[in-house]
């Protein structure tokens, strides 16, 4: 493994932060993770990220870069001697960064709505979910020209915007029966996160969603007792 | 001017569009701009933008790019023989990237509330619109390393994700008086703004705000007329 002034400010359940980590491992870029406390603004976060005060970080020497998808980024730019995490081709990234941005400003925000919603508003929901899976299946279809991944052969940008949000897509479709990943109706994906989940780049950063279940109900009985 | 097969689907009031439109003047390519209703979402945005059904769309050849910014990514790496929009250090991308994506997630939507809001509340909008000002001439300072522009000698990436916006900002400034731009609190950007404006790059896409004022007032005016 190539060595390197890197660290990353982050917390493991976090898809955002697990952005950053595959981006370093598809890299093969070693670093060392500062653990810190997702709900907590601490001290070294708020210096880090004063705009946003929000995980991931990276530092890089004496740089501080913010914003998971950004970071991902310039992971790609700096460490060009690994293999390509953006595709080449200028239309390839274009379509890339859409997708990616889709995950991010409309896609994965519905899931915390999913969280607080009850009855119709719930059911609702997770249709919307459910509808933009349909969209990122054929976005598959057009990205991965037949291959395993968004990115071809190997994990690229796309795989690892929406490979982070794919273990609390499980979680979420474990605790409400939501069927998210469908054979019949996104059958490109349902493969497509059996591939993650053995890829040796990413394996190992895939979370087990039986895990954020516990974590979740955890921090739930937190909350309500903090209420109290 | 180099001539190429590209069409700009737009309105010359909108920001984004306008982003669009000041990167292929960078460029020196020539295009089309196919004006549409802002307002108005027609078969041809619908068919080309199926996602988000939201203006610019770049044409180019038989491909079609959607969302501003990632169009202008898209033109920085297909026109590489015209001057450089995207910084050549990955740090300066990554930073320039962070403002942009702030600009757009948090700073203009503040805009559209602005629009609604009406005393106190106003004036808190007000309030948070001049903090990101101030937030963005901290960023000028950093990343224009004493030049004219965020990019440097040039009209760059950061450059043209904000001017975009200044018409705007000016028409909102003269409607509330808001102050938005003030010698004594960000000199830089109210410098900046200037250059903006005589600037061969750029002068002519940026638009008058009495005219824009003039449109917002008639389009007021239409709504009312149509609620009735």
């Amino acid at each position: 493994m190539a060595t390197s002034n890197v660290k990353v400010l982050g917390a493991w359940p976090s898809p955002f932060v697990n952005r950053v980590r595959m981006a370093l491992k598809v890299k093969s870029v070693d670093y060392e993770l500062i653990e810190t406390n997702p709900h907590e603004k601490t001290e070294l976060l708020i210096k880090s990220n004063p705009v946003h005060k929000k995980i991931p970080v990276l530092f890089h020497g004496d740089k501080r870069i913010c914003e998971s998808l950004i970071i991902v980024q310039y992971i790609d730019e700096v460490w060009t001697d690994g293999p390509s995490i953006l595709p080449s081709d200028p239309y390839d990234r274009a379509i890339a960064r859409f997708w990616a941005a889709y995950i991010d400003d409309k896609w994965f925000p519905l899931f915390q709505l999913l969280r607080d919603a009850q009855g119709e508003e719930r059911k609702a929901v997770v249709e919307k979910i459910s509808g933009g899976l349909l969209l990122l299946e054929g976005a598959f279809v057009d990205c991965s020209k037949g291959k395993a991944f968004f990115g071809g052969d190997n994990v690229g940008y796309l795989d690892i915007a929406l490979a982070g949000c794919v273990g609390w897509m499980r979680a979420s479709d474990i605790l409400l029966g939501a069927k998210f990943l469908d054979e019949t109706k996104t059958p490109h994906l349902v493969g497509w996160v059996g591939k993650l989940y053995s890829d040796s780049s990413v394996k190992d950063l895939m979370p087990d969603p039986h895990i954020l279940i516990e974590l979740y109900k955890k921090f739930q009985a937190m909350s309500e007792a903090a209420s109290e």
